[in-house]
């Protein structure tokens, strides 16, 4: 298989991969360098990073692209443009009970 | 005094009052509730209710922000309009020390 055949397989699940953060529970600094690295590697169109979070994960979320925009005006005098966007996800418990939960989504772009 | 000089000296105040709502400790149907009266309420042009939360209490600001939106959906078929901006503020805590907390705000419209 051709290597754009395999990425095209792939396509939304490599998306996934290389344009989002989901953070969670792992170092604060991790989500930081991986988001660092999303922009700085980008050579393509896609020249974006997209921090996403739930719950209370939304803080952290929020702290992650500060922290990020910090460090870019810092080391590179770039200004990273922001747009947020919030939302509700519902999903079922086990015990069959209904659940909303809110979200967040951070796209960073040079 | 008439009425028009007396709003006019407590301008800033006033509308902070009216227009903003900060997201604590308090319980958070208090919350849901300020900031259903305000865009209730309102019959002039700032037709709009800005919620504002610093650290921790920013994924508490988007839960609000999210049930307010149902409710409204719900009761009066309305979808609100929102825009979400974050931000960073700095302050110098009492040992000295240079301490930076995340911001949100968060502008519901009819």
């Amino acid at each position: 298989m051709s290597e754009e055949m395999a990425r095209k397989e792939k396509g939304e699940r490599r998306k996934l991969e290389t344009n989002e953060i989901f953070i969670g529970n792992k170092p604060f600094m991790k989500y930081v360098i991986a988001t660092i690295m999303q922009l700085k590697e980008n050579k393509n169109e896609e020249d974006t990073a997209i921090i996403k979070a739930r719950g209370k994960f939304i803080s952290r979320a929020v702290d992650v692209a500060e922290v990020v925009k910090k460090k870019f005006k810092e080391t590179e005098n770039i200004e990273l443009k922001n747009s947020v966007t919030i939302g509700t996800e519902g999903f079922t418990s086990e015990e069959a009970k209904k659940i909303n939960i809110s979200t967040i989504e951070i796209t960073l772009k040079k």
